[in-house]
């Protein structure tokens, strides 16, 4: 009804209704969550690279603390790789990763901080937070921190294109870093292994909480 | 062509080629990751309780190591708990938070394994090698690790609803701790203020690392 053309901005409201309409539908939140289980064991099918350098590439994008980054992810595929991992890993896990065409080490790179002039350039002197022998054991406790949120990115993003995702904290942590990082700055997180699952192998879910058992309004 | 009426099993690439399609669609992963922003400020305009409790649903459904799911939340949104919460807070993060409609203190229980016996009910034995002051500190390393997994699964189902997120780690814990937390049992872990984010205050996206930089193939 008005005559007035000049253009005039969206009202809050008319954003917030916008930015609502971003939500995914059931089908992605079916795929991120409620269909998605841990993969017992996979499918004889391979991973393409590709695809997870895409899985790496949007998970990278989440947000750590002061842009840090400090995960670093050694994709073990190759009878050597394998033959090197097995051995490190708890009985009960040597099954499902023989069989899964990738297997995903997560590690915390101590050094991290060296990179965070170029990775958070306007604050470089965050850097020396963490830099000296004294800082040594508060580097790593951030590394770990911020890699282990990286890797969860890591998990869902994979789903997010399709796969699944087996992860696994059963194996001898000194072990596998004697075996992979020999140099001691990265020390290993978690493992995934990661492809498409054999679904016959999947067990019943476990219970969760009620959201009031363990979250509460303030 | 074939009479054959019996019907068959579906081909590993058939099933391989169904598990693909799950996959999310550019839109979805704008949504997650290429798009999304760490917040820096809000519209004033509130989040629905059953918003954040389907957030919550949502990530307490994403893996944690023998489904211990470690985390806690308190959502800090009335005058009250906000006047507790902001002077705990570096002086850079407190405008943010002030116009947060709610905030999210992330927390690790580090009593969880008491509820291992039903959470983890084929192996309820699993409790004992968290229970008792000689495994204190082990419990405690645990429950962060598997709270933070979870913490970063609730803000990227945050996101998959539709919602901003603005994460905050710059705060004083043991100060924190002894506003909300003072029996001790809880330890906090980072904070995330959610809302409809006001995009005018983004800064530019932080550098990324190239993935050949932080991950190889072995």
């Amino acid at each position: 009804m008005s005559a007035d053309l000049e253009p005039t901005s969206p009202s809050i409201d008319d954003i917030v209704e916008l930015k609502a309409m971003r939500a995914l539908d059931e089908r992605g939140l079916r795929t991120l969550f409620v269909d998605a289980r841990s993969a017992n064991g996979f499918l004889p099918r391979p991973v393409p690279h590709s695809l997870i350098e895409r899985i790496f590439e949007l998970a990278q994008l989440g947000p750590t603390s002061a842009n840090t980054l400090p995960l670093r992810i050694l994709f073990v595929e190759t009878p050597d790789g394998k033959a090197r991992l097995l051995p490190t890993l708890s009985p009960g896990n040597v099954e499902k990763t023989t069989s899964a065409p990738v297997t995903a080490i997560f590690a915390a790179d101590t050094k991290f901080f060296e990179h965070i002039p170029r990775l958070f350039p306007h604050a470089p002197q965050f850097r020396e937070r963490f830099a000296g022998e004294e800082n040594a054991e508060a580097a790593t406790q951030f590394a770990v921190t911020n890699a282990t949120l990286q890797g969860a990115y890591f998990m869902l993003a994979a789903r997010a294109l399709g796969l699944d995702v087996g992860p696994i904290g059963g194996f001898d942590k000194p072990a596998l870093d004697a075996a992979f990082f020999p140099d001691g700055t990265f020390k290993s997180l978690w493992l995934a292994n990661l492809g498409y699952g054999d679904d016959t192998k999947l067990v019943p879910r476990n219970p969760r909480f009620d959201v009031d058992e363990v979250a509460r309004f303030l």
